[in-house]
């Protein structure tokens, strides 16, 4: 039964890995994926950010919706910091992503949690409460890349 | 009054073409937009796709997820196709996207279609139901390329 056991969690320990593996085809897929979602979040988040900041005249209803999309894609970019993917394709990401798991993924969490208080602020339609918004998002963007992006 | 109604039309007409100018910094960015997020989408998809052709083991749960990711992106790419961004950054944009607009947005409109069909079978949790809508999404994106992207 014992035997059994351990068999069975080494075949599951073996399938999650094939699966981790299998996500990607290859880690520059990986990396080209963090980098579009990233990228995909950022676009949305600007066009809102350049609205609390005064750069560009405030639309509600963009404000709104380019947030709900920005909270969307800061779920998204997290599935493509695999191992093996560290040097692969143009990526700037350091190697402490990985040897400090536990921060990045902290530090990862963050950023969701401030994005989707961003978007519930852009939901209200109040520029006031998107400009108290803000900083709370532009702080994890900020603290993540000292930490785990190579200038 | 007639003035008054044409001045605010200008202004209306005048505010529109602002914010689609505006809704990225420059052509460039608009089609890393776009290419960001038909990659993310095609990775959603492209995992679910292998599943229903046995390249890979079906697991109910990442196929659902994944094609539920696919389905959303497949709403974002769209506002990147911006005139003014058919000859900047890598794009393979065919001139035609904005020449025959009106049959791009057609097919733009059924891809998203048979996404969602496509999503909605992986929901289901059966194999045969994914294998069903495949081809639907398949045949959009290849009949779009051939029309639309240069090889």
């Amino acid at each position: 039964m014992k035997k059994l056991v351990s068999a069975l969690l080494l075949v599951a320990a073996g399938l999650s890995g094939t699966s981790a593996m299998a996500q990607f085809a290859k880690p520059e897929d990986a990396v080209k994926y963090r980098q579009s979602a990233l990228f995909v979040m950022q676009q949305n988040f600007g066009r809102v950010a350049a609205m609390a900041q005064g750069k560009a005249p405030f639309d509600a209803k963009v404000a709104a919706d380019s947030a709900a999309v920005a909270e969307y894609m800061s779920k998204l970019p997290w599935a493509g910091f695999v191992a093996g993917s560290d040097k692969a394709g143009n990526t700037k990401a350091k190697a402490e992503i990985w040897s400090e798991q536990a921060k990045f993924n902290a530090a990862a969490d963050k950023m969701q949690t401030e994005m989707s208080k961003f978007s519930a602020a852009a939901k209200t339609g109040s520029l006031d409460n998107i400009k108290a918004a803000l900083g709370g998002v532009g702080g994890t963007c900020k603290s993540c890349h000292d930490d785990f992006r190579a200038q």
